[in-house]
């Protein structure tokens, strides 16, 4: 936690915020912070600053807070990505905020398992949990938006052409022969496909949508390596 | 598991293999494989090819194994990386594997919890079996070699120049203004430190020790995604 995320409920005063639970945890049992300690702050979406820790309790904490400082800037990207299981699906969500996405669909491929859209991790808090994490750590505030989209085609055909209209759009898949581009100034839509790999009509429906299908390397990556794999690479 | 490793002791004859325990069950249970089918399998540090399923039995199966094609070639870089939490630790190895990476040395940092010098994860067998999934991920062969260096200065003062001659030395550190160089096609080594940065002595040592320090993006990464990142970064 590089950065204590405030939510609007926090707040007791315009300056002075109230903390219970597991973020009150972190600051009491693992920063070991005392009374008059100042931490790295941020509103949910608004500004970052600093909170000096007025007092401690069993059970919770007061701090003032002075918030000053602008969000870094979002990633210039947004992530179709297909829905891994439960536990790579959590880490690829904080990976994804701690890149700085902020537009993320979670899409249905022929080699998704389906009973995977029956999992808790879809749930909006257990999303919201692995979200809050990514921007603690990545010294964040702006929440990024998640969209479920369970059926390929009608999103492939009806909503991603004007979602890519003046983007960079690509599609990560092993063994083919166009090189990954690097450092692009352009917004990217980025798709990464299922564990198994996308079949041959998911790959022709994108390039007929309009997406490069670019290369990942001679090895087949793990789902969740191929995220930060692809943003250090187009990153500008 | 994209491929199925073979070791030396799993030949029953030049082309007939015996497989039992994990790789057993997961050709049987997760692969669903009857006698018959052919699998991708590889001799570790040797060759790629198929093996035709013989017969299965209640804990066992036969192969019959040929092997021509060589493995993809190693990634060519060095990778120096603090010791993190065990799993952490075992995700990043399994990481490293499936990148390619072929040298790995697990250093000290002032940042890193000394306890962890102790932990299970730094075992032979499970640094071994972190490193086999790796490479039955990526579709290699190629075992990476790793090596433990409790002590950060006689490492960075006596062995590293040697070992970086001819190598781009990169060092990864959020908020420094040097940005990170793309696609090198030189050999690197490449250090990223522990997860709560390096300290200033550790910065001017590896400096000195001809280093260049690396910026990541305007956001902290979390551990285990700054390796992926890196790499895609910096690959040809």
């Amino acid at each position: 936690m590089n950065l204590i995320l405030l939510f609007e409920e926090d707040f007791i005063s315009p300056h002075r915020v109230h903390l219970t639970g597991r973020r009150f945890l972190h600051i009491k049992d693992i920063l070991k912070v005392h009374a008059g300690r100042e931490l790295v702050v941020g509103k949910v979406n608004g500004l970052i600053g600093q909170g000096k820790v007025l007092n401690l309790s069993k059970d919770s904490l007061r701090m003032e807070v002075k918030l000053k400082q602008k969000a870094p800037p979002p990633l210039n990207l947004t992530l179709i990505m297909a829905l891994p299981r439960p536990n790579v699906l959590k880490r690829t969500l904080l990976c994804a905020a701690s890149l700085g996405i902020k537009k993320i669909y979670i899409l249905n491929f022929f080699r998704v398992d389906k009973s995977l859209w029956n999992s808790n991790a879809l749930e909006e808090g257990v999303i919201e949990e692995q979200l809050v994490l990514g921007l603690e750590q990545a010294k964040d505030t702006l929440m990024p938006q998640v969209f479920l989209q369970k059926w390929f085609k009608p999103f492939v055909q009806d909503k991603l052409p004007s979602m890519i209209k003046g983007t960079v759009a690509l599609a990560a898949h092993p063994g083919v022969r166009e090189p990954c581009p690097y450092a692009l100034k352009k917004k990217v839509t980025l798709v990464i496909g299922p564990e198994g790999g996308m079949i041959d009509y998911e790959i022709q429906q994108l390039i007929k949508g309009g997406f490069q299908i670019v290369d990942l390397g001679p090895r087949i990556l793990r789902f969740e390596s191929v995220l930060p794999y692809m943003i250090g690479r187009i990153r500008p």
